[in-house]
């Protein structure tokens, strides 16, 4: 049998801005930037936790579906979903104010050094 | 005498999350997208909420740089501040991911209709 749940927008933007709320999980996020990895080596990115709570924060990111899961065999390779955060984006500065925004930050930079 | 408060990074962020997780705080950002507003005028769209409610939802969202205030005589004027949002975006996107995540999006809203 199949269940579909169907999430209101509200509740996606809710899952994805509490996943992103934690140090952590932002740096798990950090880490599949550049390429997906398995379950075992996050875990050893982060020695000070175990297992258990690094899979306990994946499973939030997961659900916030900001990373999406593949299992091949027994390897779980974790692969960061851009698309909430493109979507947080699109929302909010949209393609209209994408070029002011992108000479502020640089303006931005400059000044700070 | 002048205090100067350094946040780091990661206070930065755990407040920019904190304060979006919250419907009501993205609703006003939504009000303020394409114009700054009055806080008078901010408060009338929520009509559900006290006058105070809706100033310590904008205070949350001046401390997290999200709004901006600017004091003109006795009008209280609220900003969208995108850089928070932009810098999110370059974060976890980046300037090489741009085109293939908006191309992403454009199929996905197709295929959803």
């Amino acid at each position: 049998m199949l269940y579909i749940y169907h999430m209101s927008i509200t509740e996606k933007y809710d899952n994805v801005f509490k996943a992103l709320a934690s140090p952590i999980r932002r740096q798990i996020l950090d880490d599949l930037r550049d390429q997906p990895l398995m379950t075992g080596v996050l875990c050893e990115h982060f020695p000070e936790l175990s297992r258990y709570a690094v899979m306990q924060h994946l499973s939030v990111l997961e659900e916030a579906d900001l990373v999406i899961v593949e299992r091949k065999g027994r390897e779980r390779w974790n692969y960061l979903n851009p698309l909430p955060i493109h979507q947080i984006h699109e929302r909010w500065i949209g393609p209209h104010a994408k070029r002011a925004v992108a000479l502020l930050d640089r303006l931005k930079v400059d000044i700070e050094g």
